[in-house]
């Protein structure tokens, strides 16, 4: 059910109204306060995103420290100060250090003032369960996750991964960044001019994301703050579903009314899927949603469009994945968004396509034709009841199921 | 103000709950039905977009008539069945007349099932006051608008354009159809295999989009509908400006993360700017809205990207213009936006840039500069006052201005 707009309305305030930080106000662990000129960070990952995140930090002058799982890759980049596997033309500013591949110990972590974690979703709770015994309540660094998926064999999300390994309390004062930023375009040396680029921050309450974007924001790096973080992570993780279908699209030979097709009944898919879920729809409007699925469903630097194209033009699954040279997450997202699409019993018929080209062996083309040949519809129909994973969530959480209402009005 | 998902709230209806369409149904004006099979449609417009739709009805069998204001473009037509403007290498089909260029008279409007009006925003007035006499409300054909504009001087959209001019009655049955659809990808014969696109059909009443669904949609034509025609139209109107400032950054020299952060900022200004005159803002996360904008901002085939390439190129505007080879709706309509957003009082960076840089000979360079340095901000507050002008258009129709309040959530 949905209400937009009621000005009539705003007399009506029952209990499920009271402001979300005050609901948890109560108990709520916050992370420390940063350094007013120079925090200093650990990034967990050298991957990609990892490096370009710690590069843009170095950058902007905070303390940073690269945590990489390969030896070879620690002492290469402090030897030379480039990462050998990605970015390898950049020359990383001198206030980066690699370590590893052991986890910094407790005295080091809590030195700190910022942990990014760069790593993909599926190492991300065996990660979290070594760090944890490291981690003090009582003097939390901000923690910023970056990675985009949902964890096969549980569905999880980050959020809920952080609450198994490391308890409620430390999960409601983590944050989470995302939006449309090829990691090649944030400030390689080759480019004289960095790209500007904008992200998505956010965490359950406003306080919380503030931090982070405080730590990032720069102009040619804007950051947008929001609180709902269940929102963010999914609309982060479903682009990648149809990030392949508009490559697979284009790999047909389809052109771009096509392609803008995909997109845009995509996104209202993944909105309808967010909103059962238990987000806000509003968030897929923002940089998480709607922009890093325009980025992503638009450009061969895509390794999930990529996979979508290659498929297009005929190429069987197994073989792009071993030749692909990187990990595309939208195919084990596709196997988590169609168990959690069937649990809320969503029509998602973009991503069930996706799902039985990758999985069932259909024919691209087939696969096509049927989305074609669906009956007209109305454009969009958000679920009539909404929040059951998200209400699950709250309560492993600690949080009375009744905030899943103000997460999905954050604008109230 | 904005409340979501919230169940326990469906016990509260106010009278302004009542069902759009049992609102207006006492008063209301429906289209004649359509025949079975084939209609007998007049097309208004021999340009672009009107011929690529007539040619697409004419293709699907229907009766089709298309006006033309050009006596030469009439007679080359009916004898070659080619449009010697556009698409000139596309032979239309045989059931496709040109007549023109006097209006048909009243006993030919009269005997036909539907009018479809391409032609812009500019000359719709004078087009329908000479029609107004010829249309009886008794026997009313289905009423279909495709132009996207704001016209100049009254920053009317054409919703009130057919109120001014033909009445509330005529206004409340007349359907709008908008989404990303570049006219020379649907059904040219040079592509051997259609381009699947997609639009949205907008009537007040779900009734009369649906009429309007029914005759356009093919599998390689979908058609999704919906009750937000205000929406429909100013998403429609506004991308364009959005589409100038996307070309602005790509002719300097930005790139992909750029353009993504410029579109969706530019969607969030658009729904902010949409919410606060009084759509609905899921509107603008479909096809009409994201859709179109994501198409138009990302292909030099779009006359307004290229007017924004062009200037961020450093050419001047009086030449683009001079140069262009036809219209760019998106120049006249950031005037009509500028002094919507400065009557709303709406936060709108972006299309303000447009503006200066459009008419007060602002640096394209400055401008993108300047749009950088703006503080961190949230990334969606939606106004919290909404409906001003669609309220007095509500009035203008002979609404209850509450009706106002079902316009925006459609989905209830």
């Amino acid at each position: 059910m949905l209400v937009l707009g009621l000005r009539s309305c705003s007399f009506f305030k029952p209990s499920s109204f009271r402001s979300f930080s005050s609901l948890i106000n109560t108990t709520m662990v916050y992370s420390k306060a940063q350094p007013k000129e120079k925090s200093k960070v650990i990034v967990f990952g050298a991957g990609n995103f990892g490096s370009c995140l710690a590069s843009h930090l170095g950058d902007v002058q905070h303390e940073v420290y690269m945590w990489a799982r390969e030896d070879k890759i620690v002492k290469y980049f402090n030897l030379h100060h480039r990462n050998p596997l990605y970015l390898p033309d950049h020359a990383f500013p001198p206030n980066i250090t690699a370590i590893g591949p052991e986890l910094p110990n407790k005295e080091f972590i809590n030195s700190v003032d910022v942990l990014l974690f760069a790593v993909p979703t599926q190492f991300l709770r065996s990660t979290l369960q070594t760090l944890r015994p490291a981690l003090d309540v009582n003097n939390l660094p901000l923690l910023i996750f970056v990675n985009k998926g949902i964890e096969v064999g549980t569905n999880a999300l980050t959020l809920e991964i952080i609450a198994d390994t490391c308890g409620a309390d430390i999960a409601k004062a983590s944050t989470f960044i995302s939006g449309p930023s090829f990691a090649k375009e944030i400030g390689a040396p080759t480019v004289v001019q960095r790209q500007p680029t904008s992200v998505s921050v956010a965490s359950l309450t406003e306080f919380e994301a503030t931090k982070a974007s405080t730590l990032f924001h720069q102009p040619h790096f804007r950051c947008y703050t929001g609180v709902d973080p269940i929102g963010l992570e999914l609309s982060g993780a479903l682009k990648n579903v149809y990030a392949i279908a508009a490559g697979m699209s284009d790999g047909l030979g389809f052109e771009n009314n096509t392609r803008a097709m995909i997109i845009t009944r995509g996104l209202s898919e993944m909105t309808c899927i967010g909103t059962a879920y238990g987000a806000s729809p509003l968030t897929f409007l923002g940089l998480a949603g709607v922009g890093d699925l325009f980025l992503t469903c638009s450009s061969s630097n895509s390794r999930n469009y990529t996979v979508g194209y290659r498929l297009g033009q005929g190429e069987k699954l197994d073989v792009i994945i071993k030749t692909l040279g990187s990990v595309a997450e939208g195919v084990p997202t596709t196997k988590g968004a169609k168990m959690i699409i069937e649990e809320l019993g969503i029509n998602a018929p973009i991503a069930n396509s996706v799902y039985d080209v990758l999985f069932n062996g259909k024919d691209t083309r087939l696969a096509v034709r049927e989305l074609m040949e669906l009956p007209p519809s109305k454009e969009l129909e958000l679920p009539p009841t909404a929040g059951g994973p998200a209400r699950r969530l709250m309560q492993k959480l600690g949080l009375s199921s009744d905030s899943i209402s103000e997460l999905m009005h954050p604008h109230l």
